[in-house]
């Protein structure tokens, strides 16, 4: 199938002049690794750098789509474009559909000034599909003031959201993830703000009071760094919205005022020129014949003419 | 602390010539990184490629390390000079102790024939660590006919095991791993051998039924292709010894007459050669200098003033 022409200058205007079907348009290309990525990415670089990312992670149940839903309405209730990115096979609106009981986020699907967009979540990065940071360029680009990356947290994915975000926050529940729980789940480490969902349950106290236990056994309580704040919610009822925001906002001061929000980004984006470099890398090294690709040096390694570091010295030489 | 220096040549004499503590030494050299490893390596490759590298993997509690120790002990009734890895954390000889109740390869400790080892099991390959393909070659230029290479049954290792080895054999125990649950683990793709343990216990029958079954399912039954054997054991009393012998032969005959060994050395020094061409290549990417490091370039691509793609040209052109 022949795919369509991109005028891409004409499709990023439209996207940071607003319009949805636009941003969704660029989102697509950059999923399908359409061959007018690199112009598109080249075309939106000198836009990006607005947005505050959060990454909201936390396991199945928690209520991360409610919270995210009443984070958005939260945003839009400050007159922000926010953007949403969901990558979680399991939420309420992946797959890009939004229908039948995946209901909380139909409040702001027509809401013009938010762009929600799921994403596959398996991918080159482990659990975060390779085209989310580019993803999240587009958002960032479009002129969105904060986007949301929701991921449920299994695994390495609270990990790698973490490396995404500016900020990070992690959602628990009363009885699903106390203290000691999470940090046995390593979810200490990366949570900027924590909050304790359905805070009406059984426990919730509970919960709030080993977790700041936990984070003041932490190392991150000297002078001028960041202690974590634990808020209560309960998102389905919008209670405790204007907590988790005023937190959200201070970690964003805490970072411009100390450098971290820089710090963060630089980091973020090494990793992605890194991830991009070493997979062109390993593709030219399939090909390069001469006698110097990976095929050839790997038969004279099994016939014992060179050892693995001597080929790789080669393969390494030739690129 | 100065590192001692190594007469390679010398060391790699006395391991071609049966002396336990060279190929320990050796082992250790390539485990610590150090800086002879190069030269270790060149010096080795000339006499690779004689061992019969298998593969050894299951869920704990099935009983691999009784396992191991009874093929062994069958390798050695053969006369052959044999190499074990253990890179599993919870294995009874890991540690690089053989202490307390650690007591299933002692029979074999004391035999100048027979080199253990254990391996850390966290590394740069996921689950098995960086230095188990040189310890096997080592192991195998020190003129191992046959090297075991034992690893627990969770995660990744069993995939990457699986690349590791000539032959892999998946061990399973009535009622812990039946057909279905190998299929869901994906147990029956990697196997070339299955060995139902504790085949005195009730469902034995059961297992092998089912385990036949499914690789019946499987797409490696037209002619000339492989099917798996399903063999049973009782381990600890060395029964099936025989059986597990013969269908280690026969997989081996098989992969010689096919040009599958062949193949599957290739696909594997080709991926040892990629992990250490990118690991130098990462490194190199951090100190480029002049601009075109993964720095600058990140810190460009956070000012806009360049996009991840274009960054990454740049810096693989610099390499």
């Amino acid at each position: 199938m022949a795919r369509r022409t991109v005028d891409v200058p004409d499709l990023v205007e439209q996207a940071r002049a607003g319009s949805p079907r636009a941003v969704a348009r660029l989102i697509t290309l950059v999923e399908n690794d359409h061959p007018a990525l690199r112009e598109v990415m080249a075309a939106l670089a000198p836009h990006t750098g607005h947005a505050h990312v959060i990454g909201l992670t936390g396991s199945p149940g928690v209520g991360k789509s409610t919270s995210t839903s009443m984070l958005v309405s939260g945003l839009r209730g400050r007159g922000l474009r926010v953007g949403v990115l969901a990558v979680d096979p399991s939420s309420p609106f992946s797959g890009g559909a939004l229908l039948g009981d995946r209901i909380r986020m139909t409040d702001h699907v027509l809401d013009p000034e938010v762009y929600i967009r799921s994403m596959a979540s398996r991918g080159h990065l482990g659990g975060l599909s390779w085209s989310t940071p580019q993803a999240l360029r587009v958002l960032d680009a479009a002129g969105c003031d904060v986007v949301l990356v929701e991921t449920v947290g299994v695994g390495q994915s609270e990990v790698e959201v973490a490396g995404l975000a500016d900020t990070t926050l992690v959602l628990l529940a009363p009885g699903m993830g106390d203290g000691v729980q999470a940090a046995k789940a390593g979810i200490l480490e990366i949570g900027d703000v924590f909050v304790v969902n359905k805070a009406d349950r059984e426990g919730a106290d509970n919960t709030v009071r080993e977790l700041r236990h936990m984070i003041s056994l932490g190392d991150r309580t000297e002078p001028g760094l960041w202690r974590p704040p634990v808020v209560k919610t309960i998102a389905d009822r919008g209670e405790g919205l204007d907590d988790v925001l005023e937190a959200l906002d201070k970690h964003r001061a805490w970072m411009d005022d100390n450098g971290e929000l820089h710090r963060r980004r630089v980091r973020r984006a090494r990793s992605e020129i890194e991830a991009i470099a070493v997979a062109q890398l390993r593709e030219r090294m399939g090909v390069l014949g001469h006698g110097e690709d990976l095929a050839t040096a790997a038969e004279q390694v099994v016939a014992g003419e060179t050892d693995p570091y001597a080929a790789a010295d080669r393969v390494v030489a030739a690129l």
